[in-house]
């Protein structure tokens, strides 16, 4: 625990390298990471969490960068984590967008974690939330979540933000009526990049009215940006601390917050169990004895499951 | 009971009703749902399980589209489990895509299923392996699972097919050394789609580079495509045959449906302690009253994880 202090103390005096260790940990779910997230959960609570998402080919990360890049130069200390939406396979620009915002990496302000969608033995969304307190406590005014549209656990993660812009793009055409429903469950502001791109206006009069249509209590604002050409980065930036000003007036922040506590409580309880299931011997032989029956369908999946739930019990 | 053996024989003699009725319980995840599947498990086993996937807009729905098509010309009788891509949010053409698909609605031999990633009770995984046990039972000698190759939990449910066709398009560029591990590991058959689009020659090459410096014993296939015109889908059959007798001859079939087995009770026994914690009301009650002192900093995330297990316990 003297270490774990030793760390704490490093990371709210604001050292980078003591934030990489740490996240690192996290992301492994190393022993440690629980008594360091224990250790630093009273010094959170302070960042602006955004969700940044929307249909692949958005520019979601180009709209990040230029974010992150005015905050910084406005003296706003910021933490990205993007959740590699493509691994393990990937489109057209990505990686060219991961060179860009490599460049970010060099100012001081800004810290970027890339998190894949795999191989987190303690699951995606631990990781996220445990990034984002450890991205708080080490000081950052803002945080950014960045995630791909697609994937269960993916839209889960950026639903718990306290605000989520969704970054559309001209040419949805005629789609936009089917996925009304979905979006307007979680965006906050509506940003429609590539403005410059023919049938922007048509896109951004259709997301107008399905925002009218909806009975959504506040009616997301809908903005047009260009983000290569850094065009309307500072008015998204304004819609942001509106919609923060929002929910504390509101009270909605509470809400919001409570719930996220509430699901990443959930989270912990379902993995703690899970870990303690499967890595438990027994368990694990047991399943082993049952799989060859159900393969040869003297046993099916469903009662095997039965079998070993009473064994765990 | 009375009433599930009936549908059960229903199903075995082949009524397409039944078939929907069941995969719409087991989408709901309703209390019949289990003891259908306990009745059906020791009729499945017979279909040839393929999982098609790969980046967003590479024509998926189109490929699996003209591959009924061709397997129903033959005879044979084949469902399709798609799994949305892109709800909440969609791009481009995936309506037009759905449309086409919808086509085959007509066809007596071919079986869709459209299944969103979100709203599965039971979630996703566990949907999606009934829906296929109870295509199986209908008497289909393939079945398609086609999904985005993004999220973690789509790639994990599309792992556990027989064979993986990965969907490439011309034009990937640089960005396939990046991805190189991560294919490789789940891909059976490369198709690359859209062939006759510039780029198409390169992106052939750099798979085929990428392929010989893997060290897999079976080097997958490389087939070029254009499934829009038709073209290379029988030769896209035939490496989906070749693929199964390899498995079969190699004993590596059971090999990869024990896999299958072993992650689909893991599965159902996450599930089921889920669900038993959070059906509980004294579980419940006990996660309200932590909240708010979470909230308030009393308490962090960890420690109240830690109580509540222990009630649970």
């Amino acid at each position: 625990m003297v270490l774990n202090l030793d760390l704490i103390n490093k990371l709210l005096r604001g050292d980078k390298r003591t934030c990489a260790r740490m996240i690192t940990k996290i992301e492994n779910n190393e022993k440690e990471a629980e008594d360091i997230l224990k250790g630093i959960y009273e010094h959170t609570g302070n960042a602006h969490i955004i969700g940044i998402t929307g249909p692949p080919g958005g520019g979601k990360s180009t709209l990040t960068y230029r974010l992150s890049k005015e905050l910084s130069n406005q003296g706003k200390k910021v933490g990205i984590i993007a959740i590699d939406p493509t691994s393990p396979f990937t489109g057209g620009s990505i990686l060219g967008d991961r060179i860009r915002m490599n460049k970010l990496a060099t100012d001081p302000n800004v810290f970027i974690r890339s998190m894949g969608t795999r191989g987190h033995l303690g699951g995606l969304s631990k990781a996220t939330h445990g990034g984002i307190k450890v991205f708080d406590a080490y000081g950052c005014d803002y945080i950014f979540v960045e995630t791909v549209g697609v994937g269960q656990s993916e839209v889960d993660i950026v639903k718990t933000a306290d605000t989520v812009v969704m970054v559309m793009v001209p040419g949805l055409g005629d789609d936009i009526q089917a996925i009304k429903a979905g979006i307007m469950e979680i965006a906050d502001i509506f940003a429609i990049n590539k403005s410059d791109l023919e049938g922007s206006e048509r896109t951004t009069r259709e997301i107008r009215m399905m925002v009218e249509m909806g009975n959504e209590e506040k009616k997301p604002p809908i903005l047009n940006v260009i983000a290569n050409q850094n065009e309307g980065i500072r008015e998204l930036i304004e819609e942001i601390h509106k919609h923060k000003e929002y929910l504390i007036s509101t009270g909605k922040l509470e809400e919001k917050r409570l719930e996220r506590i509430r699901s990443e409580i959930i989270t912990l309880i379902e993995d703690e169990i899970k870990s303690r299931i499967f890595n438990d011997k027994d368990v694990y032989k047991l399943l082993d004895n049952v799989l060859k029956d159900v393969y040869n369908k003297e046993l099916d999946p469903y009662t095997a499951k039965d079998k070993l739930f009473k064994a765990i019990i």
